[in-house]
């Protein structure tokens, strides 16, 4: 039986890390073979690319050179990890995924997003998310946050969290447009709630498929 | 004035560096303003992903992800260098470019080559070759010189020489073709003929631009 393919997405600050870690445990404690990974990244290539686009101080992207690098990574994260998992009945939950690059790299960075979606369905090899839980948040809070973690833990990928307000507003309502155009897929959860009730209100999602696993 | 573009294509151990070289220090003599360039590579960005591409000896990437990255250096090559040299008058001069991803990827690699030209027209900015010269040369020679310059140079850029002999024909024919499905543009010359030669052949193409420059 194939797997199930989870992605967690949402701005900075949004909590995607403790919700990842919780689901994990609970999965594991139904028996479910699970991985977890990360965009971008996941994989040897996809780390080195991971490397060039957040840790470099000086260098600057062009945004769509930047989504050239995140579907590279992200043809090797599917064809490596994904797929083969897939199809081995594991369960995958992804921390970012595709719909990152059409709301960082489209809605913010101004690439066509008919392209993006065009170049994902050219590397996908028919993977798509079972579930996407948009984990949402006001940037006002999310960045003072995002913040507190950079200083807690010297954390040296500053890259996505270097930038205005006003563009993370618009990352936040890239992610709004996107869940409202295939609320079949997405589930918006306020990141403003206590952990506990965000956990339940993904496992209301999620528990149908254990029963039928 | 518009500067013009010249892209150098064909197989290992073709003489690209070699041409390259004598045409810069001939136009320079006709006082051309002219830089020269290399793909992947060109920029302090390109220059990353060709380490990414060409120097890891453990990591294998798949012919898309590669793709991939070559269109990310290129995109950053175009914006950077290529563009803004060729609107201020410049000329520019290229080892190797677009078409060979058309044939690498596309040809030998197995991509579909309407979706690598779709990439290139979203991220071109308009730009495109006004000549390309293929060298064009028997894979079974141009191996034996290839691997003659690896052992004089100690290179470590080996990935695209560590192929078969069927792959380097492939190259080889996917270059053909698409010199004949855009004669206006592509120059076949051979490769076997003496150096002197190759350039005179080239010059004989570029000449009319040096009147009217």
């Amino acid at each position: 039986m194939k797997g199930r393919f989870i992605t967690i997405e949402g701005g900075e600050g949004s909590g995607k890390t403790t919700l990842i870690q919780k689901l994990k445990a609970s999965l594991e404690s139904n028996r479910i073979d699970i991985i977890t990974t990360r965009e971008p990244g996941g994989t040897e290539q996809g780390e080195q690319i991971r490397q060039l686009l957040l840790k470099g101080p000086t260098i600057r992207w062009d945004a769509l050179s930047e989504a050239l690098l995140l579907f590279a990574s992200r043809r090797q994260l599917i064809i490596n990890l994904i797929k083969p998992a897939l199809d081995a009945g594991k369960w995958v939950i992804c921390d970012r995924f595709f719909d990152s690059t059409v709301v960082y790299q489209g809605y913010a960075g101004g690439i066509s997003i008919p392209l993006i979606r065009q170049i994902y369905a050219a590397i996908s090899e028919g993977v798509m998310p079972d579930a996407t839980f948009i984990l949402d948040i006001d940037p006002v809070i999310g960045l003072a946050r995002a913040s507190k973690r950079l200083t807690d833990e010297s954390n040296d990928e500053i890259r996505f969290e270097n930038k205005s307000l006003e563009y993370h507003q618009k990352i936040r309502d890239g992610f709004l447009k996107i869940a409202e155009e295939e609320p079949n897929r997405f589930n918006v959860i306020s990141a403003e709630l206590m952990p506990e009730e965000i956990f339940l209100r993904l496992m209301r999602v999620i528990e149908p498929w254990l029963k039928t696993k």
